[in-house]
Formats: C-alpha cells, structure tokens, sequence
C-alpha cells in the first residue's frame, strides 16, 4: 500500500459523497440514523468477535486495565451506541435551516442559510463507541467523514464501518460518506492532512500530543480540543452551602473529564469559614489539595501546591486550592493558569457575576452551577463531537451546527447596483 | 532592527491592549471612532503632506498611473474614510451581544454571546484608506490589530495610524489597539505569522500570491478572500429582459471587483431569443464575450473561448459565455470551474430556483439579482474587512460579527450534574 495513494483515493472519494450527500432530504438521512441504530444491535455477536480480537491484542501487549476497559464493547454500550443515533435522528435537520435573515430597502431578501462543511478528517483513540457517534453527527449534518480510530481498535471499527456502510447503502446515501482509514500506517494520517483540497476541517480528539501533531501537520482548519483547567471561584457574597455542593460536584462527579474543576480560588473573607467545611467533604470524597501558602496555614493537612499544579488538568481527585484577596485576583489567576476552557463563580453579588461573566474569557462561564455542564447535551445542542477550546467557527461544545458553515441565499425580483 | 523582537513586541503589546479593550464598553469605542474621524479631518494637510511624499516616491519608481490614483488620498477620500468610522460606530456592538439563548429543563440559563476575537494581523495593499477601515471595525469589534500595508504606502500609514493612536489615548482605550508594522522588512510578517500565542487571526487582502504566502506561513487561521469567477445563469423560464439588465450590471457596473460577473450560462431553448440581444447590449458597453462553440455559432462576432477563460476571473470587460442543455449541466458547470463566490439565476420557475440555491455551493447564491449585491453593506451587515471565499469561521461578507467569537454564560442557582 502507497500512503499517498491510498490517502489521495480515500479523500477523493469523500469529496464525491460530500457533493451526493449535501442536499439529501433529512428524511433519507434519519432513515439512515434508525437503519445504522438497528443494524448495531443485530449484528451485536460480530460486533463482540471483532472486539474481542482487539481486547485480547491489547490485554496481549499489557494495555493498562482502565485503558481495556474503554477499548471493551458490550450488548450494553452497543445499544447506547445505537440509541445515541436514534437521539441524533431526533435533532433538527442543521443544513438548509435559517439562521439569519434580513430584508433589503431595495426589497431583496437576504438568508443566511446552513450548509454542511464538506469533508471531515476526524483522528481519536481507542472508544469504538466514538466511531458510531461521530459517523451519525456528521452524516445528519450533511459531512463525509474520514475515520482514523486508534489502532488497538481496528478490528471493533472495521466492523462498525461495514455496517454503517451498508445501512447508508441500504437507504440509498453514497457508502463513502463514512470511510475508514483500516491501515495503522501513521504516514496515512500524514497524506491526509496535505489534502486541504479534498478535506475541510481535522478534529483530533485524544492526547495533547496528538492535538500538536495535527495541529502542526494539517493544511486544512483544525478544531482542537485541548485540555480543561477549569475553576470554581467562591465570591465573598457566595451562599457557602451551594458552593460546597458545585465544588464536590465540579470536583468528583466525574474526575476524569475535561470539564471537571482542577482549581478553586477563595475569597478571603469568607476562606475561615468556607475552607474546612469544604476542604472535609472534599477530602471524605478522596480529593486530595494542593494549596497556596495561606490556605496550607489554614488547613494543616494540605500540602503546598507549585505553580505547575496551579497550571495542571489533573484529570484525577486532585484540587489546587487558592485564597484571593479580591474577584480581580481571581479574575488574573484564571487569566494566568486558565486553559479557557470552564469557569464558575459562585455569588450572590450580581455585580461580581456580571464582572467575571464578561472578563473571564473561556468557552463557557457560569453563575453558581457546576463546571461539570460545559457540554452540548447540557446546554440543549443535542450530541457533539467535541468541545473546542479555540475561538475560531466554534468554541466549547460543538454538535451539529458547529459541523456546519453557512451561505447567504438571496431572492429579488430583478435588483440591479446603481 | 531585529525582527524576531521587533515581531514578538509588537505582538506582546497587541495581546495587552487587546485584553484592555476586549471590555470597553460600546459606548467608549464610539467615542473613538467619532474622535478619530474628526480628528483625520482636521489633520488632512499633514496626511495629504505624507502622502505626496508616497506618491512621489512611487511615481519615480514607475508604479502605474491606476496604482498610483489607489495610492493617492485627496480631501475628499480622507473625508470618506472619516465618515467611514462614523458608519461604523453607528453599527450595534458586537461584543456582549446575545446570539442565542435556551432555558434548559433544569433551570439553566444558557446565552451564547459575542466576544472579540482577540488580535487580527491584517495585511493588505496599497489603499491607504483601508488603514481606517479596517481599524475602525476591528477596535469597534473589541479586537487589536496590527496593520501592515504595502510599503508604497508607509508615510500615508505611518501619519494615518498616528491619528488613530492619539484620538485612542484621548479616549482613554488603549493606543497599542491599534499598531503599524512600519518598517518594510518582509521578515517581519514571516515572524508575525509564527506568533499564534499572541496573535488569533490573519486577515490577507490583495493578490492570490500574497493570500497563498500568508496561508502557508501562518500558524493562526487565516481568513481567506480569493478570487471570484461569479456566474449568471440565464435559465429557460427567465425574463429575458430582467436577466439582460442583470448580466450587464453584474459585468459592466464595476468590472474590476470580485462580485462582478466573469461568466455568462444561457440555457439553450432561450439562447437564440436572449443572446443576441444581450450580447448586443455588452458589446455597446465594450465586453469582451468569448464563447463556448455553440455560442460562436450562433454569434460570429464571438472569439472562442478556452477552457481557461471559463474558469478565469478576469476583473475587466471580458466575459466566458456558454449554453448549457439543462439546470444540470449548469449546476455542474459551475462547479467545475466556479471559485465558490457569487452566482446568480435568472428564473420564474421556482422549482430551478430552489434547486439553483440549495445545490451551487457559494458564499452567495442569489435568484433574480445581480452578482454585485454580495457585499457587506449590500446585505446588512455594515462595513466589511473582506468577502471571506473560506467555509470556516465566516463565508461571505466579514463584518463586525465575523471578526467576533462567542461564548457560553450560563446562569444557574446552585445546579450540580447528577
């Protein structure tokens, strides 16, 4: 196999579905959606065989349990796989919709009208259960998109990509709406990201070293998903109770994802009575702190934290902790060690809500809730490929419209320029 | 002068600036805008004295006579790009705006809202009335800019951007919001185009030469405004006489710009009762029409066009005519060797019109009106730093919502992820 060649082949093709697949009804397109969902769950037994040779390769090559455990798919994740096509089904049909429209003096009637991207290079690791989500959002959204599953998973995404392929043949899509990179040739992946004639847009989803990679390689426009440092600012005028609840929450819902807290800044004025209280339901819950100075001198039992855990995404039940004299150092701490990416104040003071609404700069800020709702179900755009941590064409959860760009349609009735 | 730390300062102090102004309140930046445009009105002797000083240099360097008259500013041209800033401060803001909203089931209140990007570099030739401009909607957007203009150009730029920095420290906005590459040094845009930790978006303005370097240099996305060969179709249920006014202005009203029409497709069963006419009517008005054989055919007066004229923007009286069997062939045509820009049908029929607009996949697909409305004024949207030929980010008309991004604030009282 030619890397170039085959890379060249697999995007042209692409391109030629992006053209049949742009204007499909999304009638077709949900028909698809509901016919993927139940091909996944009847065809369940080869899809646990395909599985099965990745787990034991991996297990074979001393992949850590956690890590098994992700790759693994059963009947149950397959069915959550499928439902999670029959809940993008149910989304509104992002191509052709109106997102703007103004009519002219001169009469014309100007519509700023969805159209899909095109063609969709997406590059993440081992979930297979990622390989159906993303083929169902990019289909509905009216994109060809081009697979590159990680390699432990090959085996599992193969036969997940026969049957998405079929389903598409079978309600009449172009098969090559949804290609597969079924080499684990790297230098494939190289060919592709030169191919800015035939792909739109690359979303890496995975490590940080795989985000630079693509970053660095691809001619085309990336969306990056880099890490979340995200924090939980306890204002002087906060309910202390509910702050207790979002931290814990923000904290230790679920550690081990992006949107989860990593940092939380307390005013001083409330710090004596807020931090113990708060420090021992953290720590009843495993948490372990990383504090400043101040907050060591208060709480004996936490360790002093660097700068470099002021800066972590730990990913784990890990809290740097710092107490600030005032919401503008909270404001400038988050602007030094932020990533961007979430950020909640807790207060009842609408002034120090409305400051740090409008001066902290990340994807999404927010007013005494957990950081934990930075995510496209959460904020009502239905399932997503991903949170971006850019501010170009899209930022924070991206879901069907985020996979869509747009075009003015315009109607007149013979509107010449003077 | 090195350029790596002229690059990297000048770069530093846009970032600084741009995080001063990003919270400016709507009402200070149009302070400015209207101090500024007072303010190059009142110093137009030192700004026509600096750009006699342009002029004279380029005269004697050869430049050519139309290259110069861009180059030249008169009182008249300083007063519109004053009133130029005036338009813009007359714009709503874009920064705090409210793009979209939903109340989630648990109460959150979720508003997308419009923030400034951050810092444009914006590279752009000749014009030196561009300089204001495109400060004018970049400060007013809540963005730092960093100009660089041609080098003929440099005394014009160098008083003009003088301007605008002291009406900024007048107004109490930060002057390093707006900054000017002043040396000529081509290593210093190389430098600038590494900066993306500095650096959010690079706007290039001129020749496909100059695009084509700045989107292979840059490190940041770059948005893109490439050529424009715009399209009429002349379909068989038009009004012939509607679509002859309309092809005459689309080529003939300003044939030097990129919404202007390079390409003429008549179906065939009109051809023998429109073109004559038509044609009759371009050439009274000196076009060039270079057909496709049945064109020459039926008009001897016309020189055969080559496969390169179809797919030429010619940016003067030329014009690529060719008749097409069907709606189809049309289609096709179009997207072969159309750039993506602007394309026009002329129809009653409403069922070729909706098919014409959902399948030609440009940044403007107009029914009935002619390829020059695609402009940002045109369209509502104010002044405009450029027609984005890019599906990313912005299509289009880029206005001062284009030069935004947004973010998610969400409102809550105390809601934590079950």
């Amino acid at each position: 196999m030619n890397p170039t060649s085959y890379a060249d082949d697999l995007a042209r093709r692409a391109r030629a579905a992006s053209r049949l697949l742009a204007p499909a009804l999304g009638e077709r397109k949900n028909r698809w959606l509901g016919h993927a969902a139940n091909a996944l769950v009847t065809r369940t037994a080869e899809i646990l065989a395909a599985n099965a040779n990745d787990i034991e390769a991996a297990t074979r090559a001393g992949m850590s349990a956690p890590n098994v455990d992700r790759l693994r798919l059963t009947p149950a994740r397959i069915e959550a796989a499928a439902n999670g096509l029959h809940e993008i089904a149910a989304l509104p049909d992002p191509v052709g919709s109106i997102l703007d429209s103004n009519v002219r003096p001169n009469g014309l009637q100007v519509h700023k009208v969805g159209v899909p991207l095109g063609v969709i290079f997406f590059i993440y690791e081992s979930r297979p259960n990622v390989t159906v989500d993303a083929a169902g959002l990019c289909v509905k959204s009216g994109n060809a998109i081009i697979l590159r599953g990680g390699k432990e998973a090959l085996a599992s995404n193969t036969i997940l990509h026969a049957i998405l392929q079929d389903s598409l043949r079978a309600c009449e899509l172009p098969a090559d709406a949804v290609q597969l990179v079924n080499t684990s040739d790297r230098e494939v992946v190289g060919q592709l990201l030169q191919l800015n004639r035939h792909i739109d847009l690359a979303i890496p989803r995975g490590g940080e070293s795989l985000i630079r990679r693509v970053a660095e390689e691809a001619t085309m426009p990336v969306l990056k998903h880099y890490m979340g440092n995200c924090h939980v600012y306890v204002d002087c005028a906060a309910d202390l109770a509910m702050a207790e609840r979002i931290i814990v929450n923000a904290k230790c819902q679920r550690p081990g994802v992006c949107n989860a807290a990593e940092s939380l800044l307390v005013h001083v004025d409330i710090a004596p009575t807020f931090l113990p209280h708060a420090a021992a339901a953290l720590i009843a819950k495993g948490v372990e702190l990383r504090g400043c100075p101040a907050t060591c001198a208060l709480l004996p039992i936490v360790r002093p934290a660097t700068d470099a855990d002021f800066a972590a995404e730990f990913l784990d039940l890990i809290l740097s902790v710092k107490i600030v004299q005032s919401l503008d150092e909270a404001i400038d701490h988050i602007a030094r060690y932020g990533s961007q990416h979430t950020e909640t104040i807790v207060t009842n003071d609408l002034a120090a809500a409305r400051r740090f609404t409008a001066e902290v700069d990340s994807s999404a800020v927010l007013v005494n809730a957990s950081t934990r709702f930075n995510d496209g179900f959460e904020f009502g755009l239905g399932a997503e490929i991903g949170i971006s941590t850019d501010k170009f064409h899209a930022r924070g959860p991206c879901g069907l419209r985020e996979l869509c760009s747009y075009k003015y349609v315009v109607y007149g009735n013979g509107q010449i320029r003077e």
